[in-house]
């Protein structure tokens, strides 16, 4: 498959007409964020809450991108992000993740390491539909999961931390 | 022809297998840079050299698609930024951007307003190749449409130093 994807060299006679669904994958390649965010929750019988998000930034003078991306996915937000002078569209509804985020990236796969994340990102989202981040053994995993994503990404709490925190809870 | 793209979305039945040209445009859409220098250069009979560049950069631990850019493009070399930890993918060869990046980006267009850029910049290397900026007047149109190249970026000389130093040129 890369090899013949690489066949294709510019100035060949390829078919002239942008392909979206392609031209997003690429672009999710170097402005695309999967995360896997894991805050406390005391109401929560795990006492941990797991929540995906998969989000894109640009600057606010070329935001045309981000709407590209919101027609498509039929879905996300498009607000401001406080960081920086950037645009950010996000979505973090598992469904949708589920149903049209997860399939598109399977269909049109990143080609750098990127797509590493997005397949342990699928992972943990598959896992939730199934109900797993609902009990001690299945978000200890989940958990694991996540410390293995963007490892040179910032980090809320570490994931030593939160097992620590779920082995008290099975002793 | 952009409705008519924006009628694929996630989930629609399209083919399944990545079209390389698109995803380039998608990926230089978010990473790439085009760029027209203008420096001073005593020995030039017009006094300033223009050198346009066409580049993307990438965290280092994710080159692959800078490694699928320089294939795709079959030109330009990959080395550390040092303004960063990024690595860089540039071609600074006009016949090369001529020949093969120009025509790309017009078969696959950029969707966000990075493709004014890429047209002011394509505007100014063919106007390299019919050697008009060799000639007072012909640089002086240059330097109008590089100008209004990347509004938000640094710049090394100032359009309207240049200008000034073209018309004692021609007094």
């Amino acid at each position: 498959m890369t090899n013949l994807i690489l066949e294709q060299h510019a100035g060949s006679p390829v078919d002239s007409s942008l392909d979206l669904p392609s031209y997003i994958s690429g672009y999710v390649d170097g402005e695309g964020c999967f995360t896997v965010s894991i805050s406390p929750r005391p109401t929560l019988l795990v006492r941990w809450e797991v929540r995906p998000s998969f989000s894109v930034s640009q600057n606010a003078d070329r935001s045309q991108v981000l709407l590209d991306i919101q027609a498509y996915f039929r879905c996300g937000s498009i607000r401001p992000d406080r960081s920086d002078k950037t645009l950010k569209w996000e979505t973090r509804s598992l469904p949708v993740i589920v149903e049209r985020i997860i399939p598109h990236f399977r269909s049109y796969p990143m080609r750098s390491s990127k797509q590493k994340d997005f397949e342990l990102f699928a992972d943990i989202c598959e896992r939730m539909v199934r109900q797993l981040h609902r009990e001690v053994t299945g978000l200890s995993e989940i958990v694991r999961l996540a410390g293995q994503m963007n490892p040179s990404g910032k980090r809320g709490y570490l994931p030593a931390a939160i097992q620590l925190s779920l082995q008290e809870m099975e002793a």
